[in-house]
């Protein structure tokens, strides 16, 4: 689907969302707070606050559903998923990604992960 | 931006960002939660679920920022913002933008607001 042609401009250009979604212990699915998310998520606030990106927000939210490959983020309006572990894995979105407008490839999740 | 070559497939054919955050009480610029968006989100999340609509997520978020309008909410990857008060607004949102693919003028934010 493309825009309509009543569509406002976009109001992000670049839209984050990090799962921070927790689950008991010993949930079989586990989830991405588990897998440390929540930390991830902050530090990515923080950096990209520090960088000074405009129109770019960094959101935390509810279970994104690809909990086995989390941590997990999603970046719109693209819709490209990345899975992340460490403050380099941040970084390297942020600059490659989100600053430079290109792909993390080797963090890419595919549509059959 | 438009998609890279190497993008994957969408994991999500619509994707639904509910504000569910709080503030406290008397802060000046409110907040999603405080004007009812955590009902309004559970039962949209219900709704999608027995209308059976697929690739399509219902996620609830942080702050979107834009708490003078809310409660809101985003889709993607139209990028597409709503205020939303009532279980009619859920549905006609539903109904409307998710299933039919049009717009909900009549709650649409603009840039400016």
């Amino acid at each position: 689907m493309t825009d309509g042609p009543t569509d406002p401009e976009p109001y992000y250009d670049c839209h984050v969302f990090c799962c921070v979604n927790e689950r008991p212990d010993g949930h079989p699915r586990g989830s991405c707070s588990k897998r440390g998310s929540v930390r991830l998520r902050n530090y990515m606030k923080a950096r990209a606050k520090e960088l000074g990106l405009g129109r770019v927000r960094i959101n935390q939210s509810g279970c994104l559903d690809r909990c086995e490959l989390g941590p997990t983020v999603v970046i719109y309006p693209e819709g490209v998923w990345y899975h992340y572990e460490t403050r380099d894995d941040v970084d390297e979105i942020l600059q490659r990604h989100v600053i430079d407008k290109g792909r993390v490839e080797r963090l890419m999740l595919k549509l059959e992960d």
